[in-house]
């Protein structure tokens, strides 16, 4: 499995995934599944993936334009004129390696699926936060819907419907995304440390903090320790059912 | 979908279980998914069930002797000499029914799946905690894992594991139970109000308190309310993030 978040703030965006791979439970590896083209001053674009690791990694190849001699190759993430395009080029991408792996072409069950988190900015407009589906289409974040996430979601999710505020800032956003995480790491062995962290800044064109969180962060250990105790306190501040 | 949890603690045994059954987000109604057989003073037997209603509804009827003439009935769960042979009666109700749904037979995929949490006490035993699988096999509850959960468990199972404590009272368990159910209804739209609550205390062989739980329910509102903000605040005591 997998785990991403990609959470858009008024202050920016913040990307989050996990790095476990397994195909069964008794394979498990390493591998990156947060994805970073930069233009500095022009662009930033950020994919996070989760599904079959050679379609994830058969698109990233093409869309660094692998696929074409060295001498012709440049990727072509940064040459679109917008975050909308952007998302079309990837969306088409997606489609095209899942219908060429799938003997009976593309369907929406395949077992060769990857979704994806897509977010950036392009000078000139606004960030943008989009989920890209196996089938090549996608959805754009809104104010009602300002976070995305791909793979193992339930664990993690009430933590953010219930603190997101589009005002916090960037410090609280990776708190919140920690111990969103943290959740599920902790009740699926599918999704697993180390953690990397991305910020874009609004308006910057430059990628702003950019981290992998393991096991020793000091910083994830005071999260993840503290919130079994800050939780366990806000379960002692209710009341106790009334058994009269 | 469906939500139920079997908790023992120390004191007992604690079940809740929503009452939504969809057949397509467009077809929802109310169903109890929570059966009582009770011979005071001799055992409380409970079963609540996720999956298939037309599975479900024919096990309760054939566990209740609905097969045969009217003057033969009687709950055949009344009348096993332990809960473990209950629970073996369960399992092979289950199966049989399901064998008879599915055209190719009993299947671990089949549409017609269910699956059952069954707990309580006959007396000359501990009250024990079972969960029965569609195909018939079960297991039971350890001190390493004190509860099960059927339909959709993920939502609500972190604050289970974290605050769960073999000590707690019932008063205590029926809060963390409510907190677990407004986290998984808050999230899925298929597990839905009311609730239904049963506390069995161990030794006494009569049902404890049972008690449907609405929208309106005052101890309800309080709680997925100040839960809320209980979270807010458990969230807001640990550190931010460091930006260095």
């Amino acid at each position: 499995m997998t785990y991403c978040v990609g959470l858009k703030i008024e202050r920016g965006l913040v990307f989050m995934s996990d790095t476990r791979t397994n195909a069964g439970i008794d394979s498990i590896s390493t591998f990156r599944k947060m994805h970073v083209w930069e233009r500095p001053g022009e662009r930033v674009v950020v994919l996070m993936s989760a599904g079959n690791l050679a379609t994830t990694q058969n698109v990233i190849s093409l869309l660094n334009g692998r696929a074409k001699p060295l001498e012709e190759r440049k990727a072509a993430v940064l040459e679109t004129p917008s975050m909308y395009q952007t998302a079309k080029l990837i969306g088409d991408t997606v489609k095209e390696v899942i219908h060429d792996s799938s003997p009976a072409g593309q369907k929406a069950d395949s077992y060769f699926n990857a979704s994806f988190i897509l977010g950036g900015q392009i000078r000139g407009s606004e960030p943008r936060l989009f989920m890209i589906y196996p089938e090549g289409n996608f959805i754009e974040s809104t104010d009602d819907t300002p976070f995305f996430q791909v793979g193992e979601t339930k664990y993690g999710k009430p933590i953010i419907v219930r603190t997101y505020d589009r005002a916090m800032s960037f410090a609280e956003a990776v708190k919140l995304l920690i111990v969103s995480f943290d959740s599920t790491l902790r009740s699926n062995l599918s999704v697993g440390l180390p953690l990397d962290l991305l910020f874009y800044e609004a308006n910057k064109y430059k990628v702003g903090v950019q981290k992998r969180i393991g096991q020793d962060d000091p910083y994830y250990r005071t999260v993840s320790e503290g919130w079994s105790d800050a939780l366990k306190n806000a379960f002692k501040s209710l009341p106790d059912f009334p058994e009269k």
